[in-house]
């Protein structure tokens, strides 16, 4: 029978029993679990709740089960529900009656939510170093490009010219904002729950701060009943992990493209890339497009947990209990992907060449012919119209405009001098952009130095993060 | 190195091993991964493809390798990549070359997607059977409510009366449109893709039509492309699955409510309950909530497949690898959820007097005063309104509209006659609603016979759906 | 104040009135209020409920409204809550006490219930011929396509040859399903929910049979609780839009791929491309993007619904106004999608010489070679080694497989002979699949019959649906 | 023609008209669209690249069409595609050649970037106002409840009995999470992204410290690519109004329990409260379950524009013209929903005489006797089950566990003193839990002080954020 069976005069269904369970998801907090119980214990004793030898047996008696449960020496039984549970019992059958004393003012509401906690904090910080791994590949990979050229796309059409440092740093802005994010997760976790027991705190006189410091927590949750039933700091990971996941997703689809026959602007290595069980030819690159695709399942764990919330008063409700499987799969999934694309980012050859062979064929200098009809003082619009028209003649030659005579600049307007192939020069026209966050290598480098320096912060941000309890590993885990 | 290594000069980078791997979700398909190889095989000898003896080692084989995974006595290494490569090359290792020639005409694309449709086969037959469990302990939970009359609830406000076989046979309709939606995901599954190969069709004189008659296929898919990149079968199951978790979830919210302090409608089994760790008082409708919540799981699910699928280009993309562990959990999730409410519905005890005792507060008869008024040539609009204020006379007097004094009635409409006491009597108001579908009892009679006629043709569909190849159950499945 | 305002002392609040008003989304479905409300009272009439002087002032009052507002000259007021009230208190304004009598034996629950059932009908047929239109246009361009062949991709990599017809039909079969799945959203909404009343049925001895046949509906729905409280048609409209969205995103990503600089497969018409505000060369596939953006708007509309849905408890609650807006949108963006695409696919413009000088790039032949061996005797998996390391020479050297000299075959394996020519040949590698639902031109001009088979099948279908009333479109509808 | 038809030959299909068109969306956020052309023509002015006569005449027109617009004077037109070309055409067309010189060193891509960040600061204002309002009204509520008692509930079940300020306080400090997160969106939005261009910066020598100043912006977008197809300021803003969302549904979802007959705990204004078209005694909890209800709609947004970005290539693409509706619209939704709630719980009634009079049907302090027995000696799992017993005794008699006689509880466990009556008074229970963040008295004046405190830091914070352009609200806005 279950440790809450008093009341009941009967067994459980068998069939709840693998239902009702989350040990198969929660048993991954066993450190957390072990380490929050650790630290009730201490602080129980030490406000004389319970007595100090009771709370020495209880902690040696903990850290020899996390030494088991490390060393994959120790066997769950799902007929124990939880992680709470399957600890606790272990440790009253090791040493008796103590074991009886830990529960004393805590509940499984406000443990659940603290190892919850505990849990959610290791994650975001290991998901802040996993994006600043790729950063780092990424400013590695931009410094690396130097001045190589790409054809800068729109609607995936031939735009203007860029250059792949300046195309590769837009990932690194946007994983700087993912690293906010993360970091705003981290900080919605760091607050101790224990203590609210229940839903109502307790009528023992606990030292919810001595808990908080010894647990690593930054402060202690304001409200009993929130305490109990709050799960934003799981949502703000897993939306944290979304918008990452979206962002890795569109370098995946980057990848994709680029290493396709048509694209050919780089090639993956060996190995981050597969082979097919029947055609003998083909490598592909399978990693990114998981990555692609692993978005999807991101943002369902995100969705279910939203969904799940929606209408539940207070305070705990079993619902809840579907709370951690999504927030683990979605903080595992999007680490590997920061893994995975780091080491394919590290590897990739770019392939220089093909991208500047392929640059004439979208009139990327049609913008600059016409900011040159401005600069002579054409209004806009209207030089816009005058090169539109050179484009469509270029496409009925089947060349690019930078290919067209003299003459028939000259023909479309008056305005055109000599000095037009410098508008109509790549490297020229990506020279020119100079502004504060333009292509220009200028500009670039500019970037290249700021997105440095912010890296730098945020390496420095993780390293004053409050103490974390890092996840569990136990020792062979079988497939 | 993979089977597919041929052309590759590096080796796989270690931390893509786990990412890229599909063997610890598609193991689960064993038995479609082999039923569909001894038919590919069959079909390879007797169209002189393979040699007869060949065929037979590789079925052998085959049966031998389902033994072993049966018996839990087959030891799966990640390193396979998926459960086709982890068979394949164990089929090798075992019989030789002539299991390197069960490959031949096939690839893994139509291979996997041949799997994991039977295995949506085998998963929308057992929601079928689950669904219909649970319309069975309805029907009689409505057959055994008799004249059970309840607060019938909109707003959750006290509406009108109703019966409580009534109610329950709401859900019996919801869940024969879930039937419905089951039924139209096998179809769905129910083609044959084998024989599309890579995405092009193959060049060896394949028997489709035989492959598909030997593992049960109503028919093959009509365009090898079609077949290697659709996965619309899968969003149908899950759809299906959505749909029947919002309908759980009504359900299970009324259990929550009826099972509370406040409504107790009923009481639940002990072995449907649990309590708590911290206050013995308490019985919690545990389950139903965890029905409840596990909605969102479910549309997290297919929200997922929905994203992951969004963009692709044709043919197979290694995203749709993403495709099999969210079904799977859908269904299972489904399946007991379906095992589950079954239990609680059949174990419940009905507390019918207190139904009937709250039926005086909420001013149920109004309706049928107003419907008096009207039927005396009152136009319906007025009569609401005068109705309207003899409830706020009931309410500031406290007491029901059916409390008050026969002289009250008079003064608000000349009207009334003292025959007004019988649109007051809750029982004469429910026998009144005798329409199609109304809940009087003689309406619900018919109703519940319809809704077993109902029954009796999806119980038979069941037995007419194509064969299916069940999920295997490995023997000691580890925690 | 409202209709139903007879209990209620003090006003509403104002910042509720836009709040909780449905009209600006409801008044869509005037023809279909309308149309309810002359069927319901024609009942009445029948039934001797009203009188027929009474029932034939509301018919012709409300097909006068129905004038009005068809010609834009109806005056809607917000403070009517919903096109019902709006409907029927301009109806008692202009007829007096008769109109009082329409809402005899009906409420607002089952009203509401009917237009959204009426409308979700017409809205599905809309579909119905919108899928058949682009279907059409889809076999009509892979007749068009001939012999036309092109790289045939997994993972955006070159794999196979195939015949574009081939690769156009996929999608036709994909919306085949879709008609399948817009079918069924039909037939679930087939349902008359009337007579249901507020939640219980009705004391008026109303044929609810006759209703049913004066709005074309195929029956009446069984319970009076699941008629007022049932939206399971809607999701499945919504998720029937949400899967097509999904195919036609898959079909968009192609067009954007095919129409870029690096692909050039195809050349849209101008008709359906635009240009950029600042780059006067470009000439952008927005159409095609547009419909892959908004799959996510209609996956949003079925998340919104599922998840609004959740835990309601019987019978109807307000959540469910949320129902309709979503629902409109998702169909009238599908109506549009498959019309722009329908355009897309008519007007562009293949480009055959570009697929065709793309083909050597990728080793399309290298299968066709294992293949080879395989026939000759060698098992296929040590054939697909052979060929990889085959594909890993011609990439040294630059080439494709096919360019490479015979020697360096026959040095790879003896087995090769002169005839292996006719394995590198693309146009034979295509003619050799012959196999059912294969690329070869004999089985997709057998495919491509099939299909048109099915199109007539579908065309068919729609003629012989139970009638609908077409949403109505007001005269001039200001922007 | 549109503003960028020169390279076109045929005119757009009128099928792609209201398709492409996002006028009816984005002409909302006139203000903004002329705000950043004025910003952007005084710093083109001030940096000499148009002539300073120019800049003024573009500065007056746009402030003459600003003006019109706001005065319902603007007649739009669909054909203009966007309120950006919509305002540029009509601005030529008012000034002349001037006209087509505003476009100079700007694109539609960083032109919709510009106004849509600033929309979205203005929204995320409104919102952090709206937030406030409803934290000041519920801090209101909770310290006018003084010390009325309600019965805590865990599962829906009794639990503990708790201060109603005490729960009212939980939904404060919720509200005060989802203000960090607004404000998180307020600041992700604060930066400029005008001078990005079309996606590569400009050949124009523009001062874009100059345009972020006079647009009150707090930086500018350090890369030109990530400026314009960044969305990352919208998901950040959908996802605060999501968790919002599900807050005030979890809120609502009590309010509809409280106000039902069963429980009575409160009572709502008229004010905001409706009726039934048919039940004349009906007053119903709508806004609160339309609150709920609108979750779906607000987590649908979300999911719309996650999924819509999945896998776009740098840089903008149309697929992101989808962005701008949905945060419309869950910034709209949550403006109504927390005014609507502000005014739902500062005039409802509190019926703390029914409150109280529950608490004695859930053994709400057999956790108190528990640990009564605990403070005795007893380890507190056996406590549990003694009490456990004594509560099945309770339930057999009929009774609450406070009612059970003294000798009851002592021929369960000697330990039991007369004393235990303490344990059992429910205001004593309440008065125990003192620890920090618990239900007593004292402890919840403390929190109050906090919450309040938090409040004034949060409402000084509104003050100090960068200047916000308004959204614009034209005079008469047909329905």
């Amino acid at each position: 029978m279950a440790l809450w069976s008093g009341r009941f005069e009967e067994a459980a269904a068998p069939v709840t029993q693998e239902f009702g369970a989350s040990l198969p998801v929660d048993r991954a907090l066993y450190k957390q679990d072990i380490a929050g119980s650790i630290a009730h214990a201490t602080m129980l004793a030490a406000q004389g709740i319970i007595g100090q030898e009771d709370a020495d047996a209880i902690c040696e008696g903990l850290k020899a089960i996390e030494a088991d449960i490390d060393a994959g020496a120790f066997v769950f039984d799902i007929a124990d529900e939880d992680i709470h549970m399957a600890i606790e019992s272990e440790l009253t059958r090791r040493i008796g009656a103590a074991g009886g004393r830990l529960h004393t003012g805590r509940s499984r509401n406000d443990q659940v939510a603290t190892d919850t906690r505990l849990a959610a904090k290791a994650l975001a910080k290991d998901l802040m170093e996993a994006n600043l791994g790729l950063r780092a590949a990424l400013l590695d990979a931009a410094e690396k490009a130097g001045d190589t050229v790409l054809p800068g796309m729109t609607h995936l059409q031939h735009a203007q010219p860029v250059l792949l440092s300046h195309h590769l740093l837009a990932y690194v802005w946007m994983l700087g904002r993912d690293f906010t994010r993360l970091s705003a997760a981290f900080d919605a976790a760091d607050l101790l729950p224990l203590g609210a027991a229940a839903l109502a705190g307790t009528t023992y006189p606990l030292d919810r701060r001595m808990t908080a410091g010894l647990l690593g927590f930054a402060g202690v949750i304001e409200n009993s009943l929130d305490a109990v039933s709050d799960r934003d700091f799981l949502l703000d990971l897993e939306y944290a992990c979304s918008v990452m996941a979206v962002h890795l997703s569109r370098l995946s689809e980057e990848i994709v493209l680029w290493s396709s026959q048509e694209f050919g602007f780089i090639t993956l290595s060996d190995a981050y890339s597969t082979g097919s069980s029947i055609m003998p030819q083909k490598k592909n690159p399978d990693f990114a497009e998981l990555i692609r695709g692993k978005t999807g399942r991101v943002v369902g764990d995100l969705v279910q947990l939203l969904m799940t919330c929606k209408g539940l008063p207070l305070a705990y409700n079993k619902d809840m209990q579907e709370d951690k499987e999504g927030a683990l799969d979605a903080a595992k999934t999007l680490a590997q992907c920061l893994a995975v694309m780091t080491g394919m980012v590290s590897t990739w050859t770019v392939n220089a060449d093909r991208m500047r062979s392929v640059m004439h064929r979208g009139h990327l200098a049609a913008t600059d012919v016409a900011d040159y009809l401005a600069k002579h003082g054409m209004p806009f619009r209207e030089a816009h119209a005058v090169v539109g028209h050179l484009v469509l003649e270029a496409e009925k030659q089947g060349c690019d405009i930078s290919e067209l005579p003299f003459e028939t600049f000259k023909e479309a307007s008056e305005l055109f001098g000599r000095d037009i192939t410098k508008a109509l020069d790549l490297d020229a026209i990506v020279a020119a952009r100079t502004t504060e966050g333009g292509t220009a290598p200028v500009a670039v480098v500019e970037q290249l130095r700021r997105a440095r320096a912010r890296y730098l912060v945020d390496e420095n941000a993780v390293k004053l993060l409050s103490p974390v309890i890092p996840m569990g590993v136990p020792a062979a885990s079988a497939l």
